[in-house]
């Protein structure tokens, strides 16, 4: 464990940072409880950014079409009065009572809150990269073998073997075929069939930048690796005709999409039906008082894995926070009307540093 | 009553078409149920419009601001590909079983429906003006006073008083001083005070035309009225001294704001609570299977009138309908990754007459 941080004291840890749990901190925002939103991933938008972050979605409500990415930048500004801290690129690692009715929460990471209410907005639990399972693979350190780019900079250069069909594999090849800050010394793109899942316009790049000789594709599987002294040397790569190819490799970046896995969250003690999380669907409560579950982590009688629905149970959810906290049920304000509210939103004309337009 | 109309079958019909009515028609049209929108009301928007048109909203899930008016538009544009007729500026009258499982639904109007389920969407009930309270003002008919503005021309080349200080009134009085089309003979905008709620742009241009002589504000209550053979000839107007004048006018347009009314709805014989339906959380059906509630018209444990709420009442809803209609549980399909729904949405390419962009 990294060495332990100051506690943090506030008013709501919410556990995901998905649209549901950006939406959470607005309306514990509007109802003036201070939050911090912790997330396993290094950026906001959980499943919507990674599995559909270009895919178009027709019923959000009001907004006849937007993509993934369009909404949770939208969420994003939105919450962006209340100066919600975001703890990102953090796995929730322990949880349990403080003694004074509040939570400890600690994250992988080292960050350690001691929160009234904690919101668990996980979507389908803590998202976790599908690894590419090859003997003695892990050993390699996260500069050679990676899941995510965390910083381009690390694999400027070299030779790179990124692997995957999708648009995050695609993404990351082309980057790193193109980009002029980060330009790898060579760029092999590694799919098991000539058939891309990624936007039309960036298949038609890649296949121009492979024409052209400015990178190379290869349609087959990597089936094993050379290493010496602890650094990538070569990757054995088996074609669809069975030959296998050696290809001189100094990083592997791979990009299987993510696989769902409920971490920490299934220890908790918490009231469970099939993986999901009972709540009450009056103000979204588990069965542990102060503890909230919303999104698609939940389960009441009716639920449908929807946006829309997850959006409503943050606002219950805020409520229940709100009485949780406060022992009385807060005042229902309308932001078309309320003076406090356009205060709290930036909007009524008094300074202040955040924008709700 | 008018004549009877041909019946009109359908899996759904929704009674209201404000925001949350809009959005359940669109929840129904993704399970692929038919459904009639009916509303007291001349247009689409409901309080939305009524209330506040061009105030801005900032708690709709994914949009940080819109007016009521642009959050009525786009949920119309949402709902377009599924081509759900509306019956607007007709209040539901009678309802009734069909004797199968079906209702009977009839409006004032005399359109006639026979449906499968009910999704009753009526906000705070049917919206009715308020009344300009003058002993035999009732007498005279709509084209002397008026509380809506159906047909313009009706009103154009006369003396018209138009009374009230919000922004229905501003946008009457403007209309009949301004527009080509419709000019009246001499408009004077009445209202109790010196004071318009309003947006400024619109208050500046009225102060602009009375300064230009171009039409006439008077600060004063209309507290008497002369007609002759059925016809209106001169308003009493009691000014803030108490002093009375008398103003010449052929024809009065009041605007007041709307009073909630429940109407026909409170005598349908469902369970309510403090004027509310009440409604099971699961699918938000009533007392009566087969009749749904969604929206500010409900009330169920933890329920509070936001419009998010509403959104995902009407997916439920949705749900529920279908379960009523089919009797089993209709599949969920999610609006990014079915091939079904790009189809009903007309966004697969096919040909179609909506499109959801």
């Amino acid at each position: 464990m990294p060495e332990a941080q100051p506690l943090i004291d506030t008013d709501a840890v919410v556990v995901g940072a998905g649209p549901v749990g950006l939406f959470q901190a607005f309306q514990l925002g509007l109802l003036e409880l201070s939050a911090h939103l912790v997330d396993a991933l290094p950026y906001p938008g959980g499943q919507c950014i990674e599995l559909y972050p270009d895919k178009p979605i027709y019923d959000v409500p009001g907004v006849p079409v937007c993509t993934g990415r369009e909404l949770v930048e939208s969420l994003g500004r939105q919450l962006r009065p209340f100066d919600v801290p975001m703890h990102l690129g953090q796995e929730v690692a322990e949880i349990g009572p403080s003694g004074d009715g509040r939570f400890l929460l600690g994250t992988a990471a080292g960050t350690r809150f001691r929160a009234r209410t904690l919101v668990i907005a996980a979507g389908a639990g803590a998202f976790q990269p599908r690894r590419l399972k090859l003997d003695g693979l892990e050993t390699l350190d996260t500069t050679q073998v990676a899941y995510h780019v965390a910083d381009p900079a690390v694999f400027a250069g070299r030779r790179l073997a990124v692997v995957g069909g999708g648009e995050a594999a695609l993404e990351q090849a082309l980057r790193f075929a193109e980009s002029p800050d980060h330009r790898a010394g060579r760029v092999t793109l590694i799919h098991r069939r000539d058939v891309f899942q990624a936007p039309a316009d960036r298949i038609d790049r890649m296949r121009a930048l492979v024409a052209a000789g400015s990178m190379d594709l290869v349609i087959g599987q990597v089936t094993g690796f050379d290493a010496a002294d602890g650094r990538l040397r070569s990757l054995d790569l088996t074609l669809t005709d069975g030959s296998v190819r050696i290809l001189n490799a100094e990083a592997l970046l791979v990009f299987f999409g993510l696989s769902p896995k409920l971490g920490p969250v299934a220890d908790w003690g918490l009231a469970m039906e099939r993986k999901q999380l009972s709540v009450d669907p009056s103000d979204f409560r588990t069965s542990v008082p102060g503890i909230f579950a919303v999104g698609d982590i939940n389960t009441y009688p009716g639920k449908k894995k929807l946006l829309v629905s997850g959006f409503h149970e943050c606002a219950l959810a805020a409520f229940g926070a709100a009485r949780h906290i406060q022992g009385r049920e807060p005042l229902l304000q309308y932001t078309t009307t309320s003076s406090r509210l356009h205060a709290l939103l930036g909007v009524d004309g008094s300074p202040r540093s955040g924008s709700a337009g």
